[in-house]
């Protein structure tokens, strides 16, 4: 029987695609940072920043559902997005909007989420300059948004996954949790701001949390050469959230990040009066490579493979 | 009954999210033009050029068929969007590719998609830097191909749809019909070199031909605020194709633009001694605005109203 992509997993497919790419990324003058990373880093005429460069989609049964309200829905596909322009401590600044509308899509839903991802946009002082709408296959009408969005960071404060060290400290921003049943998923605030004073602060590595710390926080280690450890019971949990589900449900949408331990104390109490709602968790930290993750649950979301369990 | 967007038709659907983001598109500093355009025209820190940028998506069942060969899917879906900035006059830099990819997808079909837009990319000097894989709704798994393009032009040679006058000659590079049977819609030539040089050359407007001359002209010389006239004899056809296949097939990626009558013939000299096997044909010319289109069939393809047809 032929190899699918069901039997290979998201990592290996995605490691297929970036593969095939590699060459022509090593080669480019405007490739700082190819696949790998929350968004790409490609130069700019200025070489005091960073261009940044994100795709994001979200898919009706997959990420959001048809009951759900349409302003949510355009929230949430502009949101994703800008968390990752935050991961990298960057400033979003212009997007585009490709939208697969099925033709029985009524106009008053589309007006509405269109009306949805402009006042996030607005609210994050992102353009929406253009993009495309398209009719789906007529067997396949699933609505689908994907954004395509640019950013700067300052060339010295772009923070990458790859810059932790063995020692550094683990932290993550907000609570953890049951994203799903309580919409968070659809609601949640990207944290740029944090993003970007976390960078200032000398972060050494940052991701956005989307499909959960069990299958994002070895992403990280593995950028940064590194193995981790967690302390279960400092994650930070939702109400009614157990350890288990902080550490898998996903679609959390939180920073996890890096301090030195030197750093540590003093960011941590900088971060709190900045951000006096928002906590700032200490929950492990990176260690010299091997090969297990002492703490966490194996596996998390896989877009290949749990689709077709 | 609601209304949807397949009674309102394509360029409604479009005009609806265009309305949408209006307001945020006119008071950013970054956003040079915005929806309306073949890319977004965004200002880059270097003030002799601007930043081009482009989402294109293509569709299985819609845009290409399960039995088509990867590797052609992979340079269609890269081609669509060079043609896009070649039709502004500029140079492609960096890609992001998003794959909506079905679970059942072998891997070798996974892989020579890759190979076909890493090719592709190669050929015209780009880098795909990233982007993302995901899998579909489980009960709607076309895959879909979304590209997401940087490039660049020299500030005062980007060429738009809107800076046709009264009296300009139209012209189109290449000839046009039957794309689809022929299969040039999988293997076209995006015409990057071609569009950069009659920028240089002062075309005062430009597009690529995507939907049919006869969908795209309008779009054109609505932009440029004129009406025009068609000399259907002159329209330049592929083999076996009526004149008005040529003008409603659509798939073809030539360019349409408008030249002032006083460069015209000069042009037209270079551009054969540059391009001898590229015919640059005279194929009308824009008026004063009017509301008819003399010599061309009305329509074109719609995405949102053919499908359902």
């Amino acid at each position: 029987m032929a190899k699918t992509l069901s039997s290979t997993g998201e990592n290996a497919t995605i490691a297929l695609f970036s593969h095939a790419f590699a060459a022509g990324n090593a080669s480019h003058p405007d490739v700082i940072a190819g696949p790998g990373d929350d968004c790409a880093i490609l130069a700019s005429p200025d070489p005091k920043t960073v261009l940044l460069h994100k795709t994001d989609a979200i898919i009706e049964g997959v990420h959001f559902y048809k009951g759900e309200r349409p302003g949510r829905v355009g929230h949430k596909a502009l949101a994703r997005a800008l968390s990752d322009i935050a991961a990298m401590g960057g400033t979003p600044t212009t997007a585009l909007v490709t939208t697969i509308l099925p033709p029985d899509t009524s106009t008053s839903y589309a007006r509405a989420l269109a009306a949805g991802l402009a006042r996030t946009a607005d609210e994050y002082g992102v353009a929406i300059a253009g993009g495309e709408t398209a009719a789906p296959h007529p067997d396949a009408p699933a609505l689908i948004i994907s954004i395509a969005l640019l950013g700067t960071a300052p060339a010295h404060q772009c923070i990458r996954r790859s810059g932790g060290l063995p020692g550094d400290l683990l932290f993550v921003t907000g609570k953890l949790g049951g994203s799903l049943p309580s919409h968070r998923h659809l609601t949640f605030s990207p944290r740029l701001a944090e993003g970007r004073f976390l960078a200032s602060q000398g972060a050494t590595s940052m991701m956005d949390l989307s499909d959960g710390l069990a299958a994002d926080l070895p992403r990280l280690s593995s950028a940064s050469n590194c193995s981790a450890t967690i302390d279960p019971a400092a994650l930070p949990r939702h109400r009614n959230c157990t350890t288990h589900q902080a550490a898998t449900d996903g679609e959390d949408y939180e920073l996890l990040l890096t301090l030195p331990p030197k750093l540590a104390p003093t960011t941590q109490r900088a971060f709190a009066k900045k951000f006096p709602t928002l906590p700032l968790t200490a929950i492990g930290k990176l260690t010299q490579k091997n090969s297990i993750i002492p703490g966490l649950p194996p596996g998390g979301w896989d877009h290949f493979s749990t689709i077709t369990k």
